[in-house]
């Protein structure tokens, strides 16, 4: 384990690969491993970018991180898939446009796979954007899919949280704007050379308490991609840690609490209170005892 | 408490708005109303109605409601709200609509907020629906915003989840497939007097894995509501109520958890792991002691 701690301190993509693995299936090894790396953390952004499908959140993904590649600056890249939560993740198809970066050793890109309802999407997410930190990531991108609570969530863990939206929404803004936009730090509108870009401009500013800065991109011609990155770095430096790190040990603890009952325990439960034997609620209070022995 | 039992079985709307408000704060009192009254529940049919913002899901809802009135059903609808996890929720406009059935007797309209970090609304929704259950209420509409990872959640603890589409969805039916696509046992393919439902209908069964009924309706004028009453009702038969009372045991047992811990425990150790004096993997290993003791 010692070992591993080290490859990945000297960024060594197998080694991170391997560990990734590890802390996705939440294994003992895993965690004991991000203990050890901790201390070696903190260096890194977490960026999380967010917003509903079809915004080009993937396209600006990929020119945040060639844009940091010219700075010389290793970038991880955490990428949520929506997958079921049936049959455990599929790889979306433009994570295919992504793979061009798999030739460069100094962009490191995850997928991860949406989980069950036991929820520890948020916590593992941190987890792996915390491997990246210790692998000497200086920038974190973590595209979420959609813009409801496990976006939220996962925002919610970032450093910084971009939101894209893309003119023509039409009624859409009102119906985001009460999840995520005020969560948001910096909101991008791609696509801004389409029709509407000003009235949402005007739309966003109408719905925001404090003013955030609204950068304009083209993201797939590359315009306005520096804009979003010195709007990032100007939010990055202001935003409060400790509030951050608040919200994600209340992730890792839900996760860690739940992992204590198996689905035979629910489904034992489930069969007796669906024939009203027995009540939901007495149940969980004896569920809760469980603790206490 | 006896008596409010006694008053909610009877049917009483301000009896059942006082339980409602106990059970939405989370109350002891409103703990025990419950399981009071849970052996006089389980009539009720709770139907989930999701889908993606637009897709005229407050207008379904009010027309079902409608149609189950002119059969001399008790009606329960419960309103998701996308609202702020800051702010606490708001009303929404398209609420109002739905007010003029507040002078029916006959139909119990709750609001709820969504909530913060903490979660808990899927276990609170079950909560509020099974205090209409006791009320006589033979069907509960809850109707979810957004096609995120809350709704998923809401939607696995109805009986019977409606999906609402509408036609020129475009790519976006790609992205809601992952998600909730699955969980969905009908689908609804609203406005659908607008172009490109043919296609529609086609890109939902090329994405079904099991054939599901697929109703097309067009809500503002009543069209086709019988229809997507016919297809819940088919479904609610089949539909094991065991395994919706695993997810709902589940989401119970989360919540209850998490109460034990306030913000201050978590806002104290943030400060810690945020200056790197400590790691957040050790510390949550210790707040997993507290259960033991």
């Amino acid at each position: 384990m010692r070992d591993l701690a080290k490859r990945i301190r000297d960024g060594d993509a197998r080694a991170l690969a391997r560990a990734a693995t590890l802390v996705e299936n939440r294994s003992p090894e895993g965690i004991e491993l991000l203990r050890e790396l901790f201390p070696h953390t903190g260096k890194a952004a977490i960026i999380g970018i967010t917003g509903p499908p079809g915004a080009g959140k993937s396209t600006l993904v990929d020119q945040l991180a060639r844009a940091l590649r010219e700075e010389q600056k290793r970038v991880g890249i955490v990428a949520v898939d929506p997958s079921s939560p049936f049959t455990g993740g599929a790889i979306l198809g433009d994570r295919v446009r992504m793979m061009r970066h798999h030739a460069d050793s100094g962009v490191f890109i995850r997928s991860m796979a949406a989980r069950g309802s036991l929820g520890g999407l948020a916590a593992a997410t941190t987890d792996i954007a915390l491997l990246l930190d210790a692998a000497g990531c200086e920038a974190i991108l973590v595209e979420t899919v959609g813009v409801g609570q496990d976006e939220v969530e996962v925002a919610r863990l970032a450093d910084v949280t971009v939101l894209v939206l893309v003119p023509g929404m039409g009624d859409d803004v009102q119906a985001i704007k009460a999840g995520i936009m005020e969560i948001a730090d910096v909101f991008v509108i791609n696509k801004s050379d389409h029709p509407g870009a000003d009235r949402l401009a005007r739309e966003i500013k109408a719905n925001l308490i404090s003013p955030r800065p609204i950068v304009r991109t083209v993201a797939t011609e590359g315009t306005g991609i520096a804009d979003v990155l010195a709007a990032i770095r100007s939010h990055s430096a202001s935003k409060n840690r400790a509030t951050i790190w608040s919200f994600r040990l209340r992730e890792m603890l839900r996760e860690r609490l739940l992992e204590r009952f198996s689905s035979a325990d629910f489904a034992a439960a489930a069969e007796q209170v669906a024939a009203r034997k027995r009540d939901p609620y007495t149940i969980v209070d004896e569920w809760l005892k469980r603790f206490e022995n």
